[in-house]
């Protein structure tokens, strides 16, 4: 797995800024070379497995625009705390397995160094309508 | 654009903490002089424009909040994360327009110390029925 | 109020991790010896006072794994920052009343230093259909 081009902001933020040892990411859709993937509600629309893949995708453009923020992913020294914000519907439930494609990201792209502290929510809608939206802190 | 009176917690918190160089702010939702404007649905209840407006306002008390956990504007040294929350429905998108109200009150009020990361969700309800809630991590 | 014990993470993540002075947790259900605890909406399912109650327990937890984390409750400074998900319906608008139950947990095993900022949002869904989630990050 490598890092893709981190996306670029759809509005008046910077995808990703470094605040002492501490790196913050903005939220990050399934963007693929600017096009989002994966749109609609999980469980309706999106099927578990293609939100898995759209949360390892997110997740992936979070690190990509925390490496740009440090200079390289090498200096990342680890990945802190992130948040799974999942377009779900009122019955839906298995939002850690969508987040798990995330933390699956996390693993393959920096190893021992991406564990985390994680929340996973449902959320009514997204930019976009993206399926799935990934915030991350890290340290560097 | 001046800086408002925070508003009052609606509940067992305070409306921000300093702890180190970092400043956090509670969740602030769109009150002006204690009363909450533009309640409802961003879509239905609430226009696009109003939600921006509503955003900046809700932005504005957020950095009232940590200037008076700091001393002043002036010493905060710059924004760093926003997270807006945007009472939406199913079927919005334009999370990131509704959002921009805050990062221009933000632009406003701190200049280029507004820049932040953000993350724009939408959610199913807010206190109070409220249109928006943002919540800010800021450097002193 | 004695700790209990921190429930297992439900996908691959850590309860809680400290780096430097900071200590963060992962989102919190109200699990009692791993068993899930008032699940749906709140406002239609669930009761205020039982997602009061709900929102304390998942609070607790928090604490609980961030005292893990750091070795013991006493070595917790104070928390910081709780941000409360609630799984609420559109009409709902008592998520500060919800989320004071969390916020008297604190107050219970924290004493002063359990005075945070706090954001409360309601969430179309939450993991396993629990009717809160509460994040924690801390001082140690």
């Amino acid at each position: 797995m490598s890092l893709p081009t981190p996306p670029k902001p759809q509005g008046r933020y910077v995808p990703a800024l470094r605040v002492g040892e501490l790196v913050m990411t903005a939220g990050m859709t399934p963007r693929v070379d600017g096009v989002l993937q994966f749109t609609g509600k999980v469980g309706r629309d999106v099927s578990l497995e293609d939100a898995r893949q759209a949360a390892a995708v997110a997740a992936s453009n979070a690190v990509a625009a925390a490496a740009e923020a440090v200079g390289s992913a090498e200096l990342i020294q680890r990945a802190l705390r992130m948040t799974v914000f999942v377009n779900a519907a009122e019955d839906f439930t298995a939002h850690p397995q969508v987040a798990d494609g995330a933390s699956d990201a996390l693993a393959e792209l920096l190893g021992e160094r991406g564990v985390v502290v994680r929340s996973a929510v449902g959320v009514a809608s997204l930019p976009g309508g993206a399926c799935v939206e990934v915030e991350l802190t890290l340290l560097a």
